[in-house]
């Protein structure tokens, strides 16, 4: 049985790693390390770092490789991400024929904690339902972007007995604030889509680059810094070619 | 200026421990650790476990204290608690003042993440406000119990662009399913309120005492497995004298 171990690693501080993590790796006979196809540098730098400082197990081996790249220009959104997943899959697949003996185990490196918006864990289920050598997997929570989010507030997520909505910057673009909760926490949103919510009835907290050296975090009425946020973000995104940011909103 | 370093420690596993927590950890002056008036036992033990495990600094001391306990008797709940955190400001007051110099750090070992459903934060900010001495704080965060349920079950706690609503047992059982997620995330739930929903129109996950020796989950259809649920967790509650549970709740 080939062996899968999916690791957390925290939201962009390297600090961030778990002496679970940090012991899971140095357990694995090869780490994967995405190089080509891999979103931004600095997220496959990050991984880099990790493996530098944390792996002391001369016999894990890593092992870059290219990540196939989603073909953006396909006309149905959702048949392009699922062949995308499949082409990874088949990936993985080759590459744990290649280098991992039967019973070796292969690390995998997620950002922030696997179990949010992150497609690893469904890759995992596909890869061993269709892989014809027998393969388990484990997963090793990790700090997330919302928990770094918080921790540069020194903020709780929720308020006393209160519910926390967590969700993306298209469903909130779409359904608006939600009316069964006073704090929205929202990632993966391109469109600063707070925006079209009453600036004056919420309070935002956000933040950038959370846990790297280009953190910056902007507080305040929705309606006074709105603007503000989205002028900063545009520089950062513009100055860095990406931006990775995350905000939550309260009911005042 | 005092300062107080907020250590998210994990949900249980005392290999939840980032290094950025160890550190802190280690660069304290003195570290409080709460006896009589906490909770569980095994909550403090997990408190020493990590201070005997990770702290090196000969230099840190251990400062057992103990914390007031809420006074439950009182008809007002909130004003109880309100007390009650006043009374625990205090206490933390009198501590930094006996056993800090004016420029040293106290570290504060926090469940989980300090930002989920935990009172510490808003206790500082009170302690700060009402000091008579300086004081600054920082947090750092930690494996949550959202996490390491998902980490046990493999699984994303959000369907593919879906949102999760966090919440209380209290809050379901008084509102029902949310009607804007298809994935509820409940914790602080002391009634098992899934009970109260449509067994056929759920999947459910629940975990008790993740991370810990007594790791328990139970998961599938809500009206197959409900029944197991509430009888194990009665089990296991009887012959501990407490249970720590949370269950993620998923529209079929
Ligand atoms: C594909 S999701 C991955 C989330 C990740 N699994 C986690 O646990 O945070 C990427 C989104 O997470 C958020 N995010 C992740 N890391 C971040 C960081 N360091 N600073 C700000 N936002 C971050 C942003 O909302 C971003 O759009
Ligand atoms: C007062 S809250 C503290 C939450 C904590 N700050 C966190 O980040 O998970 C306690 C609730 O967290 C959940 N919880 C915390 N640790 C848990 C564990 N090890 N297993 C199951 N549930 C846990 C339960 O729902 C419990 O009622």
């Amino acid at each position: 049985m080939r062996h899968i171990v999916v690791i957390g690693i925290g939201s962009g501080n390297p600090e961030h790693m778990t002496v679970q993590g940090i012991n899971a790796l140095n357990r694995a006979d090869i780490v994967l390390i995405p190089q080509k196809g891999e979103e931004k540098a600095e997220l496959a730098s990050l991984r880099r770092a990790i493996c530098a400082r944390y792996l002391t197990n001369p016999r894990t081996r890593l092992v870059p490789f290219d990540l196939p790249v989603r073909d953006a220009a396909r006309a149905d959104y959702r048949e392009g991400v699922d062949d995308w997943h499949a082409a990874i899959a088949a990936t993985y697949r080759t590459l744990l024929a290649a280098h991992l003996a039967e019973d070796g185990t292969a690390a995998l490196l997620v950002w922030g904690d696997p179990s949010l918006y992150d497609s690893t864990l469904r890759i995992i289920e596909r890869l061993r339902a269709g892989a014809d050598f027998a393969i388990d997997h484990t997963v090793i929570p990790g700090i997330a972007s919302p928990q770094a989010l918080a921790a540069s507030f020194r903020m709780p997520l929720n308020t006393i007995g209160g519910a926390v909505h967590v969700t993306t910057g298209r469903r909130l673009a779409r359904e608006g604030f939600p009316d069964n909760a006073d704090t929205a926490l929202v990632m993966l949103d391109g469109d600063m889509s707070f925006r079209h919510l009453a600036g004056d009835d919420f309070d935002i907290f956000w933040g950038a680059y959370l846990g790297m050296a280009d953190e910056t975090v902007i507080s305040g009425r929705l309606a006074d810094v709105a603007e503000t946020i989205a002028a900063t973000r545009a520089g950062l995104r513009g100055r860095n070619g990406w931006i990775m940011d995350i905000y939550l909103l309260r009911r005042r």
